[in-house]
């Protein structure tokens, strides 16, 4: 394939939007300009799903201004999917897939997204591979949940943690006007692994500050524990404000917004989490009589990209670049991962790649030696870990008094 | 008074925090330097209520960096109170108040807030009047609800607005990724007055664009004829988005929020409301059977000094100048006011006062002209009106990838 004169990429983006995935399908597109051997570059509507009913879209005709404009474009400008490939590689989905691409004559196939998207990966160079296709298949790492197996950490995350850090320290801000007892609780997206709530560490400033509890999932929640230590800091606080994540659970493994309500599933069998701050809220309210307000940061944390790290736009764009570079070398099944120069002074960024099979279905939980205070709090040695990811602000150009973005269905 | 050489200002900060709330007590001390007969600025430690319990804080022994830091640090850097003077002016606590005043000193008592905070004003410039007393109660507006009477519009209203604008572009990219039929509602600050929630219209961006739907409190909310134009707006749109007040109400006068849950109240006898969205996300899934999420935008929107507006800052700081120059000039009984200049093409804004008992306890609603789509949407003529407020970006200093604001409490 690596003499091939004339080759198409067909890219897509799945699973939830973050404040930079488009940052990395620019990445995709500028490859071209290193390798000239690429015709064609064409974007699935709606993932794979989208890509079985609709036409692709020809990405070459976007001009300068437009590929600026979507690097900082949150959402999924391809629009994206939640669409699971069967087990069963005998499926007839799979001929159906491989036909379409035959038809579109495309020589490499990019997939951004999360776990479940490397999944998609996986199976299709498998497929791939037993059928003699000469298709390479590569996935490049986009979730705000940093939990992909083989990487330093993943596009989306830093942007995510410093909103959820900046959000956490303007929220604390706010509980501290007054000087009445209050508990505040902010629920932070994350149902397997802590990464996002642990960015709250990042807010607090001072010796005592808030937040002054922080529970992860990856630590068993202890309610009775949680309300002895929140009646304890009433005697020294006015304000307490506690960060979860949106999947504690208990010892038992029942997720703690069960505790108030049922709760349904997703397709990939995932449970649809809400209102594990809510819970607590009520909790709270109910056993210490105190005034308790509960806030959800909700989808803002993945696509506010007003408050997008700089580094973390630079390095979702460098992923798309290295997805084509490890196409263009011949390789298939493989996922772009960043490997941190641990020896540099200078924080400085590797691209590699490692197997697909390794990351897909797998979470690369928050270090146990990082969760201190018996599970209610994070390490300072977490902050070199995350301070780099969120430096540098990346503002959208504006447009009375509003961000200026790039849209697909319609003309601006 | 205007001929005293020395006089002492006390200014105290009431009521919700918001991003500008600083920059006006920014704008109360940077006033010194035009009116040197300014000795001492004291700051009450939250608020009113605070004062009589705790020291006022000597605000001159700020130097240029700290009130650099101040004018975008949100919050309120004094803390604040929700405290309700009594109405019956022979109560002892106003001869408390006016002997704390005078054995401090006081010549001019500067009150930073809504409503309820001119409702305070205006009670203790009679207790003063009725007294004999020299000193000068003047009102300085605050809030994000934009609902004084008498202002074209209020600091903290442009900050607010701009979030909100921003925050619902950005749910509605993250809602328009999947191709399935989904509903987002998104419940924005306003109990009485639509005017945050307005903001939502300037979000939009192309014909046919979300959110589709705009309710106001100043509309009665029609359960069953929403639900209609949801199913309605289902046959062509994959993403419906609905931005509601969280005063919503139907035409019996019963708020939204409470076909879900019971409500309390707060000490001036509002109503505490929470889950008008939730709500609206329960009704909608058992009525159209749709995926339905719902989105409190809640305190981000009162506190979030990076997506602050560069004219509401600097207005923010300008009024909290004027309130010094009323003062000085001898008012009493007095609210800042905002006056736009409609004959001028550039925007522009002239600084004036108003008696405060024709703003406290009256509430500007959002204009009847101005709510179309039989209270379903906002007309373009609000544009013009909201633009000008949300212009130009005031980013404060940032450190390790956050903003760096400035702490009373302790040491940064």
């Amino acid at each position: 394939m690596s003499q091939k004169e004339h080759l198409n990429i067909l890219v897509g983006q799945s699973g939830g939007p973050t404040a930079v995935i488009n940052s990395t399908l620019y990445g995709v597109i500028i490859a071209r300009k290193r390798y000239p051997q690429i015709t064609g570059i064409y974007g699935m509507i709606n993932g794979l799903k989208g890509y079985l009913e609709k036409p692709a879209m020809d990405l070459l005709t976007l001009g300068y201004r437009e590929l600026e404009l979507l690097k900082t474009t949150p959402g999924a400008y391809l629009g994206s999917c939640r669409y699971k490939l069967p087990e069963d590689l005998s499926d007839p989905v799979y001929a159906k897939i491989f036909s379409r691409l035959e038809k579109d004559q495309i020589d490499i196939f990019l997939y951004i997204g999360g776990n479940d998207s490397m999944d998609t990966v996986d199976r299709l160079s498998r497929y791939g591979e037993m059928n003699g296709s000469p298709i390479r298949f590569i996935g490049i790492p986009k979730t705000i949940d940093n939990d992909l197996m083989n990487t330093d950490h993943t596009p989306g995350y830093g942007s995510a943690a410093k909103y959820v850090a900046n959000t956490v320290r303007q929220i604390v801000m706010d509980a501290d006007v007054y000087d009445l007892s209050a508990v505040t609780v902010i629920e932070i997206m994350g149902r397997n692994a802590g990464w996002l709530t642990a960015a709250a560490k990042a807010s607090r400033k001072y010796h005592g500050d808030n937040p002054l509890l922080i529970y992860l999932p990856e630590v068993d929640f202890d309610m009775e524990d949680m309300l002895r230590r929140v009646r304890d800091l009433l005697k020294t606080h006015s304000a307490v404000v506690i960060c979860i994540s949106e999947g504690i659970h208990d010892a038992d493994g029942t997720l703690i917004c069960e505790y108030g309500h049922s709760s349904q599933m997703d397709v990939f069998g995932h449970k649809l989490l809400a209102g594990a701050g809510k819970t607590l809220e009520n909790i709270i309210r109910d056993r210490i009589g105190v005034k308790v307000r509960s806030v959800e940061l909700n989808v803002a944390q993945r696509c506010s990209a007003l408050e997008a790290s700089f580094t973390d736009v630079t390095e979702a764009a460098a992923c798309g670049v290295k997805g084509v570079a490890l196409a263009i070398e011949g390789q298939s099944g493989m996922m772009v991962t960043m490997h941190r120069d641990t020896e540099e002074l200078i924080y400085s960024i590797d691209y590699r790649g490692t197997r697909v099979d390794q990351v897909s279905n797998a979470v690369k939980a928050f270090p146990k030696e990082w969760i201190t205070g018996e599970g209610t709090d994070i390490a300072d040695e977490f902050l070199p870990y995350l301070i780099p990811l969120i430096q540098g602000e990346s503002y959208p150009p504006m447009e009375d008094g509003l961000p200026r973005f790039l849209y697909r269905k319609q003309s601006v």
